[in-house]
């Protein structure tokens, strides 16, 4: 089984950047922690980074035949990408949003996902772990059986 | 370590339900699905579901010093709830939000949430695997450190 | 044929609660006059009234087998209930949601129905009479044909 | 005693349009119905059927002294016609609203009502049964005593 | 100098309808009172009045030609109807807009005019005596010069 | 093949109405246009144009088993009229909804349209042309195949 | 009679401010015409401008005892002003809101009044005819009788 | 003199919950302060405390008769509860709301009030004080004479 | 101790202005009535009057270094003057606001208040015995210990 | 003369995308269709598509002196993107906007367009004869005279 | 040149008040500095403070004919105040808002601007430096040529 | 020191842009004549333009160490990126926004910024001047001391 993990605009600065917020591992440190537990579920996973909205749209849509699922962080993407939405529905990879912070704990416009009714589900709050559980979420769901 | 697995109105009925949104587990069924995955974490957990608001938030005030974590499923009081809201604030034991299926795909009052800022994250669209996720989440941020 | 009359908050002081608003008749004075009207109908009819939303939410989860259909006078709770909503989903008992006063004519927070959507139709305004005509369409539902 | 039913744009079409939402009777099929049941209550209707949101604020004038009460289904006109509603408070005859299909489950536009504050009281989504018990409503009403 | 005067739906009905808000005078009591007016200013005025939004367009459109100047009472269609207000602006006659109560002391919804923008100005809450400055306002604005 | 052009309020003075908005020619000038196009597509067409809401809504069911297609142009009435998208929904003939202007370029509320969701497609902003267009669309849809 | 003309801020700028929105006259030059206008009317009339909305409250307050009637421009303050609504409220003196140019063509936050609902009524868009006819309004108002 | 003082949900728990939010006292500290305020004015007071929203519903009820006054702090309830506010307008006995914290200075939802309406009027901000005060101010309606 | 009471637009008139909203008693009444109990509390008060907002602000200001405390009624200014809340904050003097009425029972615009964030509290409804409260309110908060 | 048509983000998974909203047909074989169209017009066309906005405004500014049109489909940008409106402004190119699904017929958000008011014109739902619509509309545009 | 620099409510608080918001100058200091940027302009400045919108509003209409330029800081007026934004219409000298700290960063009442509008642009943020930008902001726009 | 001016979508067609709105000067006029600016004040500026909001994320990312501080002018992008908004908080270096029209008098979605509370503070409405202004705002920042 294969993940892609798609990581959205500034998580290239995860570690320096507003560390209260954030957390202070790296996305590398992140990529590794979840590889280490990949291995555990014998699942490959690969990161993307890009702050490019249409860079995301072009890796959800040459996902498909290449992974079995998707984990996306589309970061401050989420509340506004109806492009990357579309893509999602368009390819039909069973994805998994996920957020690092508590959204519903930020700024107002921070609450609503744009792309969010387009996944499986959505995981917000967790730092690092929420890689991990967005890991777990989607090889549950690829692995048994469709739930809504 | 023990974890309170709190829910909330008609969650009761899961398995009967609305079965395409909530699939066709009963919350039994789910209670001995969650067991399972406890015992490979070492973890003690105890379920309750009452459909009464104010029930929820006696449960709440009552797991101070008994339980070392909480996962809660506040179901339709979700939308609307200060009353869990402050419960949670108030006794500061590590909260994770679940739900069963995906609020953001849902009718727009369901898409928001009273409750999840007062939690660590939040956990939607998993079906019965959002138990078990949230029982993950929730003890991986107790072992380990905080993160927001 | 066996019809719940769930009654929300505060309906128990009919008759002396704002008259002007609500008719000077008690509660046992409609259920008396319903009771007359469902002998010509030749149904069974019992009425129940709580103060608390849990409790009508476990009331139209117990109906299930017992009633084969629910007129339901929601009251305060019309307005907010997610958890009587999902209540009446759940249990896909025939409901008929009716009001004693116009709701159109109070506040613009009484005019729209979170629970209505989940009933077969509403009757508002038109007194103690709302209660026989509850139980006429519900009736009359059940007895011929589903009409939406 | 003398009932006029009025009716609003396109229930001409009763019985061929959207049969899923409206059902299979026609509007004639309807009249017929409801004669049926003004001859259990010793009661006169008279049906009209018009498009023109003028006419009907023409009938509703002309229906003062030759009606003792009007069923309304203003069908499109519900929503916005501030002439209907100022036209029912004008001549002051008792007027019960009507709808076939149940206006909370439908398009958000359609759960408001401009006329339903002008009437005694509104019947929402019980199909053509909405006819009778608008008849019911109204002779009741007539009949006994005044509530609010 | 001829000026049209519109009369929009249930204006017909003034002196019996809601007397506390429209006072107790006739429309033929109004008409003959402003034309008492009219002659001290050497004015020729007519009065129509119609319930169907459809024909104020129409009368709109024939006035072209044959009057120096309208002043319209759209009553319940001041608030929603675009088509008069495109027909106003189409013919390009001086047209004042008048109504007998206040309007912003009224529901909140009939605080706002469509047709308003398409005037010279607007006049409201005097009774008949706004009809008759309806009339001072069309005709000064004719004789003398053009204000915005 | 017979399409029925629709033509709603204040089109009729198309000319002289605001030249600059809605260009120079007549109503007449723009069927002898359409008729030309309807010629080279071997179509029949037949224009018709009131300013009565409810006359549009006549015309619609009218035109069942009468034309094969409609092009209307609901003018004024695009934004409110809830009476003709009944109509387009009920009589179920493919439907194209056409605007002069461009209904993007105007005040705020004639962006939305009460009637589009009723029809196939809405044209919008290319003065005469539109008609043109709104003729080879609907020839288009009924000669091949149903696309959405 | 006596009558007050409430002149509010920036209206001392009249004839050199904007005079495509407010005219040429100064508002001198209107003072002495509706002085003309009143002397045919037997009424005494008297100015006073400021710009300091609690200065119109003061003046509204000394009118008790002085004035029969009040004429006031609120101007900019009309959208703002509860203190001035509250003094006309307070005083129970007819008093009768004018504006210069048309408050509904203008941008959206001029369009409400915070202070018509305290007034007879409101005239707006007559330029400095609004001054007379407000002269009108109020005498006819204070020499027959009550309308609302 | 008798005064129930009624606490809404998790203010049971006042002292060790968010103390910077609504200070260090418990309830019963508090309530053993307003008794020593209660004796200077011969006054009788009764605390109860409950997280059920049906339960202050059912006090509130049973109030009448055995009560002169209430004292209310529906906590969470303040900002939803319609029950809550239509028990104490049906039993018409004289009810102060108070608040610990000043809801104004709070999130967005807790500035309003849906059960203020019902009572004389609200104190809010003042800690522990405003319990003190809430009595003064019930006490002084009750003894004197009623104002609004 | 020193106490100012601000009071704003239209409290001059208190006794005379609208006696069913705000009470019979003129503002020196209240003042003399502050006063005794002021006595008792061995605290000076002094009370000011303006319709100017200016003049508010300039008094708060100059309080700084003369009064211990201010009790303010903003009047009319509390529901839009930025200016006072800012003056109120920079002063940094304890501050609580109080209204005669119940804003809470009034017109929407009245119920929310611009400077009730930047005061420990908000007493609202309870007439002149708000004046009273306002004075028991400040002088506790000033005599013993900061509560929020 | 020659006419670019722009395509935006997923537009290239055409044929594969949620076939019941999009049809089947691919992106190619829309571009063969609309090539034999323009033969019959004798226009040059050019098909270019990406999903990164930022090139759309590229393309946009490059087609400067290069095209003498251009049909737009801005696909998921439509709702957002002020930068292609800009660069629309900016070039003053004729241009069309089309969509293949009828955007009045799906989610709120999709029903208003960001990019339409910098265009002649907008053509929404007809499927792939959207784009020979656009075609028509733009040449029509370029070939004859200005409307608006 | 002569540049008038006008100071709203509470700038004559400056250096005592919130100095986390307004830093530690005092609008003394400010002046001060400003000259000395003033001198080496060539400039002529002078500063005014008021607490009284009208007094605001005077300054600006005297203004004319005595200063080339005027930058204003409207402080707490700056979100309400329709007379300061026509009084600068009114006048037409080239005026630019100033404000010290960052609107965009504070509550969201404060992020609109009803004067700038009115003004050439707006700078905020920047502390005292806010003035010396508002000082050469004007003087280049009244030195070289007017932009927009 | 050295400014890195950033510049979004559309800004490289300065000088044929809509020259009413943005002025005559090309980007790279703008960019000579700030650069003589830069040479007074000893600092040294480079000059970027990118229509992709990505790249102006990768941008700001890539300021860190290489600038001293950012002038950004995100154009069409200032209204909706949170990406932006994202990237300036993460690296930290101090940022001025500027705008070349006046955003406060253009279509209401163009008044809001979502990138300016991640900056210093903003500029907005001097032309060509914007820039220079955000060069002496950001150099004086960094020069002296922190304000806000």
């Amino acid at each position: 089984m294969k993940i892609l993990f798609l990581n959205g605009p500034n998580l290239n600065l995860l570690g320096s950047r507003e560390p209260d917020k954030y957390g202070t591992l790296t996305l590398k440190d992140i990529e590794n922690f979840v590889k280490l537990e990949a291995d555990k579920l014998n699942v490959e996973v690969e990161f993307y980074q890009t702050n490019i909205e249409g860079e995301l749209v072009n890796k959800v849509q040459e996902s498909k035949g290449k992974y079995d699922g998707i984990v996306i962080n589309p970061a401050a993407y989420t509340h506004t990408s109806v492009a990357i939405r579309d893509a999602i529905l368009a390819v039909e990879i069973p994805t998994v949003e996920i957020h690092i912070s508590n959204i519903h704990k930020r700024e107002e416009f921070r609450t609503n996902s744009m792309t969010a009714p387009a996944c499986i589900g959505q995981i917000t709050g967790f730092g690092a772990f929420s890689y991990k559980l967005g890991l777990i979420a989607v090889t549950d769901y690829i692995k048994s059986f469709e739930q809504d």
